[in-house]
């Protein structure tokens, strides 16, 4: 199976009460596709950087087997830097600076290989964006978007459009409750699947995330992590072992769904653990497997 | 196997977005015993009331097997009052009044025959009280105490005290946090269990709970309910239907542990529903088991 995957590449400078990282690697399409490339190979990225994206990290990209003809180089631009400082509890964070830089004008363009993919993620970008995609894609099995509060209150109307041609909708529950105007997490689900999507997974930090479909709920855990050094990219690292799982399997089942759901959490929890994508970059499938199990052991219990 | 639960009986004047309650029966005590007699017969409620507590609870009380020798009844006193209304999200309170009455001079006294009880739950009371109940009981087999941010902050060296005679602690997460002045709840788990209590649950409202034990982690879900409506006892609901669940098996490995976390978050789900104790006045066995099985479908995944 393959996997599309649209978003932003940015280079992120972020403060943790732990550490500074300068132009670190970072951007939704980033963290997604490296995490779906620890379960499958055809994976296309498409998005935009400027020719000072440092060249190790194309070659990281591409040597996960990620598919880069749809990543545009823009002679002379500069490429998406986002910087940020974590407070003390890490659930939250004041964003310091924002260069949209060769983002700004992001217009997003499908390879022809890639317009066949089944399986379609559409990272946080514009609403408008996402549907520009969608309009180029032929006949996908599974269309995944994640949005941000930025879009919910700033281009509504144009989310509205996008979801109705969304299978599946990646939101924090903060977002969920925004874009529902509803407080309750149950009721809120419900009004946003009204919108288009039929599956929706809620996520809530380290709380974990909850996974409805039409007929069914399944609340994941989070992994209880003793140090969690740069939550930065873990809900996009999330979307990724999330979407890497189902496409391998080519299933979408409840219980495939909840699996993925399962390793998507794997992917988060590890990634939290250092800087960017870091510990991505050594993590082994060993690892994911014990982790799995671990899972199973914090949430499973007997009749 | 016997039960002792020591704590608050009150008469609770609420306030949510729904609606509003006038004298409603309340208690830590109160809300622990109803719970844990729908899993066992021999419970004994110490606590004490005034003149003025109406009748009807008594009834209600002593109808659900609980024996109330050890209730004392003030004459010409009143019965501890608590006011409080809830915010909109109902995850947030404000405390409107608070009258003590009887309650400022509660002197737990337990009965003899209650002294043998093989289970004893200090409900969240002084913990100088909590102590004066380990120095009557004989050889319990498993105490647990919660206790609250007031006694964090106002009582923390006789808090200590206690702990480090208790077997399980239940509390909430900003009080795990507090207590053990850590914000990372895993950490703080850790530095809580060395204060004394070798089994530890923290509570997390809308997000579930977390059962510590020194080699393993568990983690509950909260049920997602639509519409609550008042979530006053809803702790300590949890824990009587934990102990009764425990007592009832008189079993304490990991396994019954984590069923008696599930059986306590079904009857705390089923508890919010309605104002006070109401739902738990007409609760089935066979409701109980049927949402222990949704829980079941909420959290479980294939390997």
């Amino acid at each position: 199976m393959s996997l599309l995957v649209v978003g932003s590449v940015a280079l992120d400078t972020i403060e943790t009460p732990f550490g500074k990282a300068d132009d670190a690697l970072g951007g939704s399409a980033t963290f997604i596709s490296a995490a779906a490339s620890f379960f499958m190979k055809d994976i296309s990225l498409v998005g935009v950087v400027g020719s000072d994206f440092p060249k190790e990290h194309i070659a990281f990209l591409a040597g996960k087997g990620i598919n880069l003809d749809g990543l545009q180089i823009i002679e002379g631009g500069k490429t998406f830097r986002w910087s940020g400082r974590y407070h003390f509890d890490l659930n939250t964070r004041d964003t310091l600076d924002t260069q949209l830089n060769v983002f700004e004008n992001f217009n997003p363009i499908i390879p022809e290989a890639a317009k066949n993919a089944e399986y379609v993620v559409l990272g946080n970008i514009h609403p408008a964006l996402q549907l520009q995609v969608l309009d180029q894609v032929k006949n996908p099995k599974l269309v995944i978007a994640d949005t941000m509060n930025f879009w919910i209150s700033g281009a509504y109307d144009q989310l509205v459009k996008t979801l109705a041609r969304v299978d599946l909708l990646s939101i924090n529950d903060s977002e969920a409750r925004e874009l529902a105007k509803e407080h309750n997490l149950v009721k809120a689900a419900r009004k946003i699947m009204e919108m288009g999507p039929h599956t929706l997974i809620i996520k809530k930090g380290e709380h974990g995330a909850l996974l409805f479909t039409s007929d069914s709920i399944f609340s994941a855990p989070a992994y209880p992590l003793e140090d969690i050094f740069d939550p930065t990219g873990a809900g996009d690292t999330f979307m990724g072992g999330f979407i890497g799982y189902l496409a391998k399997h080519d299933k979408l089942d409840l219980d495939h769904l909840k699996r993925a759901v399962i390793y998507g959490s794997t992917l988060a929890s590890y990634s939290v653990e250092k800087f960017s994508l870091e510990r991505l970059q050594n993590l082994t499938s060993k690892e994911i497997e014990s982790r799995y199990r671990q899972f199973k052991n914090l949430s499973q219990f007997e009749e």
